[in-house]
């Protein structure tokens, strides 16, 4: 059959063509089968959508992509004729049934996703059927095989890159920014790229960001790393595994993470990682909440990396109050930095950071490498390493802690009462700084006087919250008090929580 | 935020707002995220799509229902701000997550999502999850009524009302046109409702729409069921189970259908049935294959039956090869309404035909059913009952067999040998006969002038093709070749079937 083109001026993430219900009928086509569109030479195939008004009988309605692909214009006639679904249909099909799949099946998912030839109602049967029917180590690690042959790849002069990856779940934590320098300091590479915030305040890439650039192409990536042994970058801009960020769009509205495992470690793989420490933040309201979760998961990325042939160690954190005391993109890169360039700062931060490259150090064949990482953290080398990767990064160098400002609008919480601060809530934080304008305002966010256990007086400040717009410090104050982000008392009584009733709670980290 | 009205002149069967990617960050939304829109003193919920470029900065891009919904004009300001998801999408979660849903849950998914108010992706996952994790009969009971709650319903005079089912996978059952009269005849009221083809060359609504109207509301419908004790309409007309419709678009390009049950029962359920057979094809290659899948069924069925006051039979009835001679809505039709008129035609039709009616007979009483449903069929009682409901329904009463034309490009295929009628191929017979244009076509379809068993000399006619369209009739005869639709052979060998490579096999019948 051949249709007449008509364009949409509509943008779509896939190959998407409309016709008119009578011409479907006639075609014997229904929404989501496939059609092979041909004009001249190019051929497309695309997903059909059906529509009553918007494309009239005899028209077909193209998107962007398609109008590009086939180099057709308005009213010039497309031929038409159904096509298979994609092969990888009939694998989610088996995944479906419950199958275990083969490595073939995975990679051909894999590239159709990325080819954007599922429809969103075929990509969310595969990511909820992984989570419902879970995958065998084999399925990860040809999840992460084929996550990362159809993404970029850097590839560096040395063979040995250290990385380091936390999995997400506590507010404030800025680590990276001091591990990283250490690291690289030390002699050893470690080219870190890092995700900008999906449900948090702040992401790694969003904190150093208010430091220097972090939309580095992948050329200009290898070039800092091989002249500093590091970087600190966007990973969404050098598109190291595309199929995460479309597994993502699926993932987030249902509130589910099924590809935790391949889509971290495909990652490092893209960077061709041969030691990996992975920061697993343990507590009450993160992803992983018990010492048993938190060795279930160690154990499937240690054995998920060696079948990747990368050398995992994994250690949980401390995860029930922030890290440090800022939390948001600028105030947090203030205090890394300021951490950085005195070798000394919230000691919790310090603890975190000094540990995580510790272990980095460690598989370099350092005694004591958490000794070792401090020491050079004090020694003002770490602090010079991150001038250099800055100034590699296009960034000013000579950048201090006080050039990095907070919004200008702010309110302070005061105490209450007197006593020593029992909690703070990792969920009120991320919903408040928000609420505040982070991670987008990177002015915006929370600064705590005080944290867990410290002693407080009545009329004594907990905590600031920071914004660049007046409306939404107002909503950050509203939600202050509806979710109780601190609690001050003599003790903890012995009740720790009610549910008053049952009210739809949507928080979920979907960082990684 | 307020935004200024962009109409997009886009149709969807959802309420969605397109924003610019910078007004979502700044509102902190991202795709499928809610939002509730407000003008004036009206209010709408709609789901988040972010875009590039067809919405500018400050624009909000609004689909037709949308602005009739909010009486919007192009430029007007729309004030926009963060809405929760629907309460469901945390029923829905736990579905995912393995539990059972109690039924007011249940009621909250199915009233979203005949408003809705449920993405594709939400209820992509709602569907998967019942197919993956399995559902209680009590979760099954639930959906059907809520189905049947959140439709409309026949309420007729008459409080025992007759009814029969198939669901399908056999081809050429025109079973309903004969049924439908015989039941009646007998005085027993049965509202019969059937659905279109949908993965099928004919479902029972094309076949009946060839002898009269079937698109009638339920005003008409219930005053033909009062006049006439029955009907034989369409049943997406009036409505009856509109969850349905949703979950089969999401159903069908997964080729799976967990809402099987529900969705026959909660129809059966609208036009208040208490006395229900249902017809239940077995054979190689149709959704029941064997006896035990049968049985299960079956039982499944006469469960749910009695949770929902419905007295329920179940038939397995033999599906090798197709009902009586014909294939394609034309010609079946012809052939049942021969069968009425005359009281008698093929063997397997009468006696299919004659048995589900038997079945509704003894719930009213009559000792040997099938017998007295064949003198009402032979008596002329059945053929004046039709003539009647035609009459009722719009329809001209004295419609003639001959009256019913087949498509007039035809192709005859005669057997290469001589020998018996060893198969025949229900899954060749429904991509040919769709091939040829069924349903949309009505004259197209296939005629059997063979069947099973039936001894047949080399170069004599095995079946012809029919069609109104010559391109369609090149395309069935090609695929005749490719499908092997029928064998003739001295006997059968052992060899049943063969694997030549693993090619991709989209066969799936969802007709309910």
């Amino acid at each position: 059959m051949f249709l007449r083109a008509k364009f949409l001026q509509l943008e779509a993430d896939k190959p998407v063509a409309i016709f008119n219900i009578e011409d479907a009928a006639e075609l014997g086509i229904k929404p989501l089968d496939r059609v092979e569109l041909s004009f001249g030479k190019d051929k497309v195939v695309a997903i059909v959508n059906i529509a009553k008004k918007i494309v009239r009988e005899g028209e077909i309605g193209l998107y962007e992509e398609i109008q590009e692909h086939l180099d057709v214009k308005p009213d010039e006639k497309v031929h038409v004729q159904t096509a298979p679904p994609p092969k990888s249909m009939a694998f989610i099909k088996r995944k479906l049934l419950g199958h275990t799949l083969t490595p073939k099946e995975i990679h051909a998912i894999i590239v159709d996703t990325v080819h954007h030839r599922l429809s969103d109602i075929e990509l969310t049967a595969f990511v909820t059927s992984l989570y419902n029917k879970g995958m065998t180590m084999g399925e990860i690690a040809s999840l992460s095989e084929s996550m990362t042959k159809t993404g970029r790849s850097l590839n560096l002069r040395t063979k040995a890159v250290y990385d380091k990856h936390s999995i997400g779940g506590c507010p404030g934590d800025k680590t990276t920014i001091v591990v990283v320098p250490i690291v690289a300091a030390a002699g050893l590479t470690i080219p870190k790229t890092s995700s900008r915030a999906i449900t948090s305040p702040a992401g790694s890439a969003d904190r150093v960001e208010c430091i220097m650039p972090v939309n580095l192409s992948l050329d200009e990536v290898r070039r800092v790393v091989n002249k500093t042994n590091a970087c600190m970058v966007w990973g969404g801009a050098v598109d190291l595994a595309p199929a995460d960020d479309i597994f993502i769009k699926i993932e987030y509205p249902l509130s589910i993470d099924p590809f935790l495992l391949p889509s971290v470690m495909s990652k490092k793989k893209c960077v061709n990682a041969k030691y990996l420490v992975i920061d697993i933040p343990t507590g009450r309201e993160t992803k992983i909440r018990t010492k048993e979760e938190f060795e279930n998961l160690a154990c499937e990325f240690i054995q998920l990396g060696k079948k990747l042939g990368i050398k995992v160690d994994c250690i949980s954190t401390f995860a029930d109050q922030p890290i440090g005391h800022a939390v948001g993109p600028m105030m947090e890169a203030r205090e890394a930095l300021s951490t950085v360039m005195h070798g000394h700062g919230p000691p919790d931060l310090v603890d975190k950071a000094t540990t995580l490259a510790g272990v980095l150090l460690g598989f370099a064949g350092a005694k004591d490498g958490k000794q070792a990482a401090l020491e050079i953290l004090k020694s003002g080398k770490a602090y010079k390493k991150l001038r250099e990767i800055i100034e590699a990064q296009g960034g000013n160098p000579d950048i201090k802690p006080e050039d990095l400002h907070s919004g200008k609008y702010v309110a302070e919480f005061k105490s209450s009462k007197s006593g020593k601060v029992l909690w703070i809530s990792n969920k009120g934080i991320d919903i408040i700084a928000r609420d505040a304008g982070a991670p987008r305002d990177k002015g915006a966010g929370i600064y705590f006087k005080k944290k867990l256990g410290d002693k407080v007086r009545k009329g004594e400040v907990l905590f600031e919250i920071y914004a660049e717009k007046n409306n939404k410090l107002s909503r950050a104050i509203e939600n202050v008090r509806k979710l109780d982000v601190i609690g001050v008392g003599k003790e903890r009584g012995m009740l720790l929580d009610e549910v008053p009733h049952a009210e739809e709670d949507r928080y979920f980290i979907l960082e990684r």
